[in-house]
């Protein structure tokens, strides 16, 4: 029987590769759907029925079509509380607060400085793009900053919500991943003590790793 | 008794009064306890303490401190199901999913472009800061096409989860309060049939009617 779980979007993009990564952590299995972006398939009358915005991923079961990356990782911990990593999105309310305020620390912190770096330092010369300096170091200062914040947290709890690996942490490796091996920003990350450990920690998983196998079998 | 919820934060903050506005859709007492951002309290070491990252609004409970409004939201509306809208943030894991995809849709594509704007619009006036009228353009037509997939969402479903006002249409009240009412860009809203109706009806609601006094009791 095919799986009802259908995730829409390449691997490649850190998005897509957020919700791989609950998948296989969560241990749910999914038909990954490949949507040629190069070619404006997600662009599309009929991917826009499903993700209106036109990005990816578009995530699909028996039960819903949703958008959203982080939304998807929250749906499929509610939904399968008992498969896989079972305190991925923490076993009571108050972890669950904890790991929440840090996923959105991920989603409003992080990533906007990490996902400009991500592009303009791995993805615009692949693109034959020109890069843009000033908004390099810019986001460069910007990231540094919230990565104080963090190694400050990391001294003080193994991961960023407690003593446990869980969503809040997962949601970061797509971006530090291509800042570390792709844009040449590990320094970023091993500059700071609890920071490098916790990276080491967390890109060391086997979810992870497996993502990281898809994605180079994807280029 | 005290009552044991406290904001910390100034209301006429986003953030803060998006906080608010939940507290008080979801009939829960609290406590707004002042933050001069002026005098820079927000980054003293005790505010430090509850809000890493020297931003508003902290969050605090008898159980926990929390930062990021839209995970105080979730929360709020976790620990206390039976009190005040009782489908603030659905009553089924469906239902929540689909909110949570709008919040999400809040954050990642609604919030960027409105809080450039909101700043440039109506801040930097008061603050005798020098507008940047290229990132102000660029912005209304990054927030102009966000609206267009909003209006066709808003032609299928009364409000963005479906057809009851949920916290993914409450997110979305504080920033467009202000590019509304003291940004002069209301046509973004009104220009577009859909969205202008939801916005009449989610901008009428007591609650933010409460959280709109509270910041002219601010000023």
């Amino acid at each position: 029987m095919a799986t009802p779980v259908k995730v829409h979007g390449p691997p490649l993009s850190t998005a897509v590769s957020r919700v791989l990564a609950c998948l296989i952590e969560k241990d749910v299995p999914f038909q990954l759907i490949p949507v040629n972006m190069a070619k404006g398939e997600h662009k599309s009358p009929d991917f826009l029925k499903i993700q209106p915005f036109g990005q990816v991923p578009a995530f699909q079961d028996e039960a819903t079509s949703l958008f959203e990356s982080r939304a998807i990782c929250r749906y499929i911990c509610e939904k399968y509380p008992e498969k896989g990593n079972k305190g991925l999105y923490g076993t009571n309310p108050l972890a669950k607060a904890s790991i929440d305020q840090w996923v959105e620390a991920e989603g409003q912190s992080f990533n906007p400085p990490s996902s400009v770096l991500v592009f303009q330092l791995a993805f615009a010369p692949r693109m034959k793009l020109k890069q843009d300096p000033s908004l390099i170091s810019q986001n460069e200062a910007k990231l540094e900053k919230v990565l104080d914040v963090y190694d400050k947290r990391l001294g003080e709890s193994r991961f960023l919500a407690g003593d446990d690996f869980s969503l809040a942490d997962l949601s970061h490796l797509p971006n530090a991943h291509y800042l570390v091996n792709a844009a040449e920003r590990g320094e970023l990350f091993t500059s700071k003590k609890n920071v490098e450990r916790w990276w080491g920690e967390i890109s060391s998983r086997d979810s992870w790793k497996k993502v990281v196998d898809m994605q180079k079998q994807a280029t």
